[in-house]
């Protein structure tokens, strides 16, 4: 039996009670949920990793993308970010490596690993088939499936299938002009496929055959956003209103064969509209959780990324997203560095925990109250050992000229948390 | 006559036309609402400065706090942060000196800047008393004023006056046990001072000698908020929202003596608190400009908090706020660098950008529009002149191995922007 399916059947097993602990909630209560849908606990039946629940009344996770691309391939640095993310505090790696030998570096990254990790098969796909000198649009629909059976016997515990990028979905994407067009790697790869070959995207057309191998290593679903907006100007448009509501009876179904799914989303959205996108993701896919890509509140920033995307996902999370996938400072620039990396987790990080409190997960604000007594006792020690980054926050309190080990240069004498009242 | 008065006269000045030009709105338009009180233009008869408007309606500006402290006072430094604020994109200056020679430090900044310059006087008044040897609980109720006056002599454009931390207020403020009690400075110095000499406020008691200096440069006043919440926990709690009533009143008067007037608002809010923040402040005020720091969205990222606080001025600005206070990765550490006034601007910037754009204030969108048509275009040259700090897109960018000119290292050939569907 899947997790899922042990939920169904009314089974607490070992990993909801790990979780139980971990997010301090009742087992019962976390089981009914897995039964919903509504948490998602990734993991391959061939590897253990460390429990990571994500879903409604959780703690919002973060996900940090690491792995080589083309231009940039070197296995050494990817080792490196995904210990630098790990060290960052994100709860699950994607590795979206498509330059260089994959398998050998999926399997070097995964091997050091110890939570959930995730892939998008089709890249490897592309960059096998791209190796050979072919075009992307050659990628025969059997590799499709051999590179997922593949990549889960390794141990991924999560993949993102682009399933939602029909033909139907295709033709209502056509109804509205885009700026920005598909900026989804996959999605577009996809689309390229399917309108050169004038088939129905492999993947929807033999959604059974996924389910079957995602079943047999209980692997979670990621369904893909292929068509999130690129930029603010294409958000909330019919195309992706249409993916989404494809991905909603996509995930139905693999409910129904005892399947975790996670639904991506945006990617770029004005403020005033995340609430909306929000609130349709839970609807059309009867809360199953959400996985967004930020989103981004502006355009103009490369550069500050982190930024841009951290005010997006604090208010997505406050609203109901489960799962932040990080943005880094290198975004719309280059492949991240390893201290973008870090950067993007913590910016994440940040979000999820502002959001965290907003949205009332128990004891989230216990550690600001923590961080608000040092503050007020002048307790630097405290602070730094409560700070998400002491490593930062050390470095720049060190760089205080001049302090007498109390009051910080900021106010020196005139310090507030000092003055007597 | 007052710019204010001017404007209730219906009399459309060279500053409102000025204003329209800059804001693409209507002069009448923007006169009727400065008679409302619902725009300031912060400029001292005494000094040019560039139109800044601030208020309903106009793009969100931002401040950035520079100046020295007690522990750390270096003019040069302090010149070079106004100048990098400058190139960063701050709307105003706020100079918040109280190391060194203030008079010297504020007459050389104020000379190099062409943005209004605003201070906080009590600052000063703190710093001439305490370097005599005296506590901040003896400076003379005579010294307050002089130093006002002798501001607004070298051509201050607006004051912050904690005016609202008043007797009442603070028996408010202790009906509920705050963590980190009183975080303003100058909140802190005003109620220390009160108690030791048990007296009322000295601004709130002779309010009309305030007004009276402020009306005769015209001056804006900027009606602190001494008792902004130094944490979560603490926030929008009954001593916060008192002052903000009692600023409510006081602005009323001012506007009734022909002044203009800014309201401060807080400091570190939850998410889900913003709002009503933000719905308080217009009500209580009668929709007077609203002034923020931050806020502060969690507590616990010293190092990043130019990240938290760009989340809350990012919704803050969105529900109403005007006017963000810049918060720099230095804050609850030390005195900022030259980097972090950077840092602290570009990430306000974003926050007040993607505000607009929720807020739909006239063409902030375009800017965003203009990038994405960059991107699709693959139009690197674009792409570096559009964003919002050129110089660090164009760093990250150079750092994009093995570019062919075209995609950058995150995806290479495979480029979502290239591939062809």
């Amino acid at each position: 039996m899947t997790l899922r399916e042990k939920a169904i059947n009314k089974i607490i097993t070992q990993e909801m009670i790990k979780l139980s602990k971990i997010e301090k909630r009742n087992p019962e209560e976390l089981r009914k949920k897995i039964a919903e849908g509504k948490i998602a606990v990734p993991r391959n039946r061939k590897r253990k990793t460390k429990i990571c629940g994500i879903g409604e009344g959780l703690r919002t996770k973060v996900n940090a993308n690491i792995g080589t691309s083309p231009l940039a391939s070197n296995l050494k640095i990817e080792i490196k970010k995904l210990e630098t993310a790990i060290r960052a505090g994100t709860d699950t790696i994607m590795d979206l490596s498509c330059g260089g030998n994959v398998d050998k570096i999926r399997k070097e990254l995964i091997s050091r690993c110890p939570i959930p990790f995730g892939t998008v098969p089709i890249y490897q796909a592309a960059q096998e088939t791209t190796k050979k000198g072919k075009k992307i649009t050659e990628i025969p629909v059997e590799l499709f499936f051999e590179v997922i059976e593949k990549q889960a016997e390794d141990g991924v515990d999560f993949m993102t299938i682009h399933c939602g990028v029909t033909r139907h979905v295709l033709e209502k994407l056509a109804s509205k002009k885009r700026i920005t067009g598909i900026v989804s790697r996959g999605g577009a790869i996809m689309a390229s496929w399917m309108k050169q070959n004038k088939k129905e995207n492999p993947f929807f057309e033999n959604y059974d055959r996924l389910l079957k191998i995602t079943k047999k290593y209980d692997l979670t679903l990621s369904l893909g956003d292929g068509l999130r907006p690129g930029c603010l100007a294409d958000a909330t448009d019919p195309g992706q209103i249409e993916e989404l509501k494809t991905l909603g009876k996509l995930c139905k179904k693999a409910w129904s064969e005892g399947i975790q799914v996670i639904i991506e989303g945006p990617g770029h959205v004005p403020i005033d509209q995340i609430k909306k996108n929000v609130e349709l993701e839970k609807k059309y896919t009867n809360g199953a959780p959400f996985y967004c890509l930020g989103p981004l509140v502006t355009d103009i920033a490369p550069g500050y990324d982190h930024i841009t995307s951290a005010i997006g996902a604090a208010l997505a999370a406050s609203y109901g997203v489960d799962f932040i996938c990080y943005v880094t400072p290198a975004e719309h620039l280059k492949l991240p560095s390893i201290n973008d990396v870090k950067e993007g987790v913590i910016a994440s990080r940040i979000a999820g925990h502002a959001a965290d409190i907003a949205k009332r997960v128990p004891f989230a604000l216990e550690w600001d109250k923590k961080m608000a007594r040092a503050r007020k006792n002048l307790s630097w020690k405290d602070q730094m050992r409560l700070a998400i980054d002491p490593e930062k926050a050390k470095l720049l309190h060190s760089l205080s000229q001049g302090t007498n080990g109390e009051e910080c240069s900021m106010c020196g004498e005139f310090c507030a948390m000092k003055v007597k009242i």
